[in-house]
């Protein structure tokens, strides 16, 4: 099974890091993780996502030509999801939207922890378009610059990690932790380690849903808001 | 990966064809599938989905000994199923909620085909609390006993089941079909093929979403809600 | 008018708590006030409540075939609630959904306290399906196990009842305190009195809605949801 | 107990039926049953409703000098609710949110009935704001003028009733009937005897859930919103 | 263009400096400005809003004669609002809500600043009756009395509005600041420098959505709610 | 005052209906209408606006350097709306918020009448997001290709305009008609004359209520989510 992984901001290293979180827990799969190419570094906020939208929009082209059979969109605010989903075949998954998910199913209310304050706004209003308005019982912001993320072995950045964690969950009296954020990605196992309770990084749990929906035999509905026209 | 599957009545051919569909989508699992033996014939509404709680919680407890890594309740109720996390140390799915899961994910809006009137309000109100309230279109009834479902080759009843789904999706302007009955799983294919649009059984993608939790690293929450007491 | 009052849980001590304060407001009813009978010493979280959910369904069977006219069910999680009215012909109230809808009445906006913080979210998640998730502003635990609750006459505990009370109402910015669980029914005239504002022992107010519904002719509706099939 | 019932319209006649009905229910209790004296013929929309308001306010300010317990405002749009619980010191309900309350206790969704168009969206309006905009499954008119209600042992009218009443608990998938209208209060028992499910006047429901809140000994909270300023 | 506007309270001060505020932003348009006439001092909570209706209703009345083109009601309460528009042909706004509707759109998430702790759970009523229940992210009082703010030279009184405006801001992360009370209306150009960030007074841009909504040709609907009865 | 409107599709016939629509009621103003440019025919559907969004985007960034007080994005699914706050320093309106919040304050309840059926879940998605969830009743597809519109003095289309509006109005029970679709603009005036209520083209009144905001003195908040990293 072919899935196309796209990360809309235009880091190398991150990319990489998002097929690594894939590869760990679908080893089988054929996985194809790309950048979206829209010249985009970071994705913090509303005007970097509009920016990086043509970019996933032309992956997801790409991909279709060459079979792909499925998609995660590999940034928090599941940049031009909708879009995307009119664009392919098969389902197209965001890693915001898949880890919330995935949270609902695992506690009773999750707390997301992303990087800026920025996208706090974003990832909340998406939370409650897909239905999680209630279960999401918080969105909090690290304060770090993504890019920051990517030497995942800052021990002191883990240790801050590791305390602000603790002080979002306790806050929110929240059961599960989502990281809202793909710079995040390498740091679940040590979190989820070190809180003793469910971390969710959409990028781990966005492949296997997306690969669970293929396997089902489903794929995006092409009857009306998702269809394209002739 | 073992998983147990638990179908809340005591059909032993319902159960059978619960697990036929597991088997279907995910040959490479060892399925484990029981009924609850709590001596409910079928689950038509809350009377009988509270009497077969205590045998789904029975099975959880056995599966638990017996070291399965994940739970699926296989009624379209989710029977006992916030009851079933608290007991179990992996994730528990029901059919009602992966299927509205997978739905949201795959087109603007869907509806639910349940088997009688009785449960159509339990549907819906499950929807609300999972957070579909908006997604759920619409639940409606076939007006059929459960256990009639049984008979999957019936030409007469795949007619008239493609007919009513037909009209259901007009009325509610949905674009995917929540099959809201486990009896309806031998016919997700069929109506599939012939509604030319996602049909969503719970059993094939439950099973699927579990494995893919599971695989992903995660387990219920025990922070809280889920937790037991010594 | 013959009542009966269900507490799920096998506490005899709170049963007859119970029982005294539905007669200290309601002296002319016939109240027969009983244990379930399922085994389960208090009730606290969804594992109890779905244990004892037999024992109040069996007692309520009981209860149709002794005359009762109406159904009270005494643990603020309202034990089998939706279950009970489809076997009861009267109304059926839980103690948690009494108080809730009294509160509404009374002020703008009412906070909960319960014994645990297992029990928050079960209260939350009952509010918001009663159709108050707006008017109750918080639900807060005590952090006492509920058995510990019998011994009323403990003057430190109704201290640090009236300070954690006194805490709630100035953080919530509420108007009326629901007391959420039974154990805190003898509580009630001594917690008014300290608070100067409506308290509300669902235990107390709901033997009167009970009542009030029986006086005014009106049973459940067996139209669909409660009906029970032949 | 005495007890003052407010009709806001200055119909003497509709405000001895709607007295009538509160003494079938509550035969022990003094019965106090004022028009408001404002002026106003019938309450037909937001306008007459403003209208109506200081003379509901001049007999609240009036009972509370005559040791009057408690208030029922006698209007299915619950005229000057909240303005009435800042006067008053002991519970204050309307009607209309009495026979809401009462409902959602008693099936799984009820339709409203009420005179006319002009009150739909206030009522609709208002079950949203007391909670229950899920249960409250359709509010819809008669198209009949209040006045007319008066004559209620026109056949032909309660056979029009009838029809419609069944069409719309048809239409709405309801369980439950809501009288949206005080002079629709002496159909009541006709109504429920002919449809055969749980017909709710909130004229007898809310005399006794009002004297169900005294005898509880909860009284309008004073803390804040509806305090009274020096 | 001739337009009224009405202040519920019968404050002459108060009256000019929002006639003032108007004219600051409308000089070309012809502003009635006039108290409601109804005997209230200020406006705060339930009582001293319905009390001061009449008067109102009465102004609106006088200028439908009068050939006024539509009316801002100037009480953050928005006094009246529903009956205003029965008896007027024109568009009629209140302050509170228009002050909403504008911080919605130039920020995500707003916060009220209010006079006194009893109108905010009538400000966050109101919030959420027109549609703003997630965009209001909380209300909040100064705890001083409204007619104190006539001194609006006072510059302690201004230090503490800015520090109070400051930590509201922090608290809720709001994102624009909303001027929840009549009597604020001339420290907005003062608060919206200290501040950085939008600040809305309800008489400012409530006038000028007026002016806009005649000169858009658009009237109130006069079809069903809104309609005054022969 | 300078403000531009930016059409964002490729339609120069359709960017001359808006401006002219935008001149006929603010005659005094400097529109500077444009298309977008980024190669869209028409915006129909999810993908179509994520193409747009980078030419809308490239408008605004021009606009700012050209010294425009505020923009309008003229069509019904405010295409890049939160992008373009971001880049924006003055007010930025979408005509589908424009015109929805217009509807929701001239009458209880609107319907929004658009062009193809692939947009109805678009609109009704921002008509929750924007918090008209409750307000709006309906959003209904004509069934027409956007160009067609702009062929506007055909008088067979205005005949079918007119009862398709009126269905809808009847249908649900809407007292206000929303024009969805930029296209409609020239037919406002014959709309609103031939169903005899207020029928809203957010061109018009959105036009308007941006020069309203630009003369509050109000900009786009820069505190946070629409702020722009150095």
């Amino acid at each position: 099974m072919k899935l196309r992984v796209i990360n809309p901001n235009d880091s190398q290293l991150m990319t990489e890091m998002i097929a690594h979180s894939c590869r760990s827990v679908a080893p089988m799969l054929d996985i194809d993780a790309v950048c979206a190419g829209a010249g985009v570094a970071s994705v913090e906020g509303f005007y970097d996502g509009a920016r990086a939208t043509s970019g996933v929009l032309d992956r997801i082209a790409e991909g279709e030509t060459a079979g792909c059979e499925g998609y995660l969109i590999a940034c928090a605010d599941d940049t031009a999801l909708h879009a995307a989903r009119e664009l392919a075949q098969g389902p197209v998954l965001g890693i915001g939207e898949a880890a919330m998910h995935a949270a609902s199913l695992l506690g009773c209310g999750f707390s997301i922890l992303t990087a800026q304050q920025k996208s706090v706004h974003i990832l909340a209003s998406n939370a409650r378009s897909y239905g999680f308005g209630v279960h999401c019982q918080g969105v909090h912001a690290m304060q770090l610059p993504v890019l920051e993320l990517e030497h995942s072995d800052n021990t002191d950045l883990q240790a801050n990690l590791i305390q602000r964690a603790q002080q979002i969950i306790a806050q929110d009296h929240s059961e599960v932790l989502v990281l809202g954020c793909a710079g995040l990605t390498t740091q679940q196992p040590m979190l989820q380690q070190a809180l003793g309770l469910p971390v969710i990084d959409g990028v781990r749990v966005g492949i296997l849903l997306l690969e669970a929906l293929v396997r089902a035999g489903l794929r995006t509905s092409k009857h009306c808001s998702y269809s394209r026209a002739g």
